[in-house]
């Protein structure tokens, strides 16, 4: 049963009820390059609270680094080791969990911000952004296609310049590669880009690879629970008092839902109210609120309106 | 029950139960420019006892003019009307099954043997190897990627220029364009090169797009029935005398049985002995033999060894 969150009230019971606060940020926080109406000012007063912050993102073409400077671009307060992108928890499982050696290397695809977070836990790598890999090659020429037996894992991530010859070098090594792991910082099927559409998103990305080989990937990012454990193996959080924050019922809610935790469905992003109260949901939050600036109500609840405030109906028409 | 043919009697008790035969080529005929020994005598034997060929063939990346170069090249025999490649299957498919309007036009993930194919129909396309479409676009830069009401269709092919771009904008007119289809030459998984390796094939190129949209693409090719529809409307077949010839069981003999016509398997291409004798095999074969090749003892059985011919080993050498 989803609680709608309509009065300062039930904002205030929301706010009280939890300790740790886990962000989605494109469609919570912000869109694109705009942070959202009134998300700022509810963001610092969850700081003046001593509430915890932590940031789950799926985007996996950053670095920490990279999201941090995106933070302090937009103003808002950060630190690396609230963020979570799917680059470096997928970097992090290989090395920790997988326990990766140190004389085998990693076959990118994917972007700089997963190459950053290879280079930074001291992880060999190849593919990514080299350019002799992005490029396009001749009709039925596979000679630029060969065995390396050093490559003992395939990390697939958001890749702008995916290509035949990156699928097919991922596909040799996890074929010929005995224990090669096949690991996916996320699958999701689309995002939302700032002007309003859906583009294809990490699980088209790797959709090739998955099909043509028999071997099941681990997919690391939201809804899935390796991004979790590595929350979870820094932070000192009870699950209990810990809500996460979302756009997406596929990939934030079902993350809450899967790892125990209770969610909060934002409108300002893919989902619309329709989609959790279908008959067939399969995924449903436990609250929902138009826009997560709704919040920042509580930070002084004379100078807004309570509910449907200018900054929610603002960003549902950037979205709609 | 599998039938293994071991003997002349097998080979002329099959030749004699069949006026059809419908041929897969790669691993079947040829392994890429070389034509399998034994498979051109066999196959100029077929024609002057009066048999009708037909070659059925997922690639389409050639147009039938191609395929007719390719048999010419080899020395082989073979003409327009009997080929029946994914690509001029799949525009004619479009054309008089869909009724494609004259006014719209299809967007093209392939190569240009998909182009003459639409060309040859009259149908106008956009995509494939334009140039512009055959670029990597910088990362998070989607102002290249447009609306567009006049693309009618998406037809995905095997494309080893597949590239986001490509990818985006397919997936854009499919989900914008009311009643877009969304047609696949065919959904193979892989494919065999000549060097001995698999190599992804048309259902991996299309696989993002399968993966980001929710539309359910009409598959063409083999194992679906829109290629035999094709065949049927143009060649007067009794399906009881027909015989379906390939290399592959989730294709070819999937083909003949989903199609209702018997299947020969030949163990030069893809799929291996224990394939079809597995306890969970899905699809098993009507008759085997090692190599299409071996047939050639119809001809003149005093001339060549019954079984395990030089032709076969070699081939098996090859492929393995």
């Amino acid at each position: 049963m989803t609680h709608e969150l309509e009065s300062i009230e039930d904002y205030r019971d929301l706010f009280d009820k939890f300790d740790t606060f886990l962000y989605d940020c494109d469609g919570v926080i912000w869109h694109g390059d705009n942070v959202i109406p009134g998300v700022a000012d509810f963001l610092a007063y969850q700081r003046k609270q001593g509430k915890k912050l932590i940031f789950v993102t799926n985007n996996a073409t950053k670095a920490r680094e990279g999201f941090k400077a995106k933070f302090d671009k937009l103003g808002l307060e950060a630190h690396i080791e609230e963020i979570f992108g799917s680059a470096y928890a997928s970097v992090a499982y290989l090395k920790y969990v997988l326990d990766f050696p140190k004389d085998k290397k990693v076959y990118v695809i994917g972007e700089d911000g997963l190459e950053k977070e290879l280079e930074s836990e001291g992880i060999a790598y190849c593919g990514g952004t080299d350019s002799k890999d992005n490029v396009f090659v001749p009709l039925m020429d596979f000679s630029s296609i060969q065995s390396d037996p050093d490559v003992g894992a395939v990390m697939a991530g958001f890749d702008m310049h995916i290509n035949y010859k990156k699928i097919a070098k991922a596909h040799r090594y996890l074929q010929e590669n005995k224990g090669c792991h096949f690991i996916l910082t996320n699958d999701d099927t689309t995002f939302p880009h700032s002007d309003g559409k859906l583009y294809p998103g990490s699980g088209a990305i790797s959709a090739p690879l998955r099909y043509a080989v028999k071997n099941k990937p681990i997919v690391v990012g939201k809804p899935n629970q390796p991004m979790l454990d590595c929350i979870l193996k820094t932070h000192d959080i009870d699950r209990e008092r810990t809500l996460m924050i979302g756009d997406r019922l596929d990939t934030d809610i079902a993350f809450g839902k899967n790892g125990g935790i209770k969610t909060l469905l934002v409108l300002t992003g893919v989902q619309k109210r329709e989609d959790y109260q279908a008959k067939d949901a399969e995924v449903v939050p436990d609250y929902v609120i138009e826009s997560l600036g709704d919040l920042s109500a509580l930070t002084d609840s004379n100078k807004r309106p309570l509910n449907g405030t200018d900054g929610s109906k603002e960003a549902k028409r950037r979205i709609d």
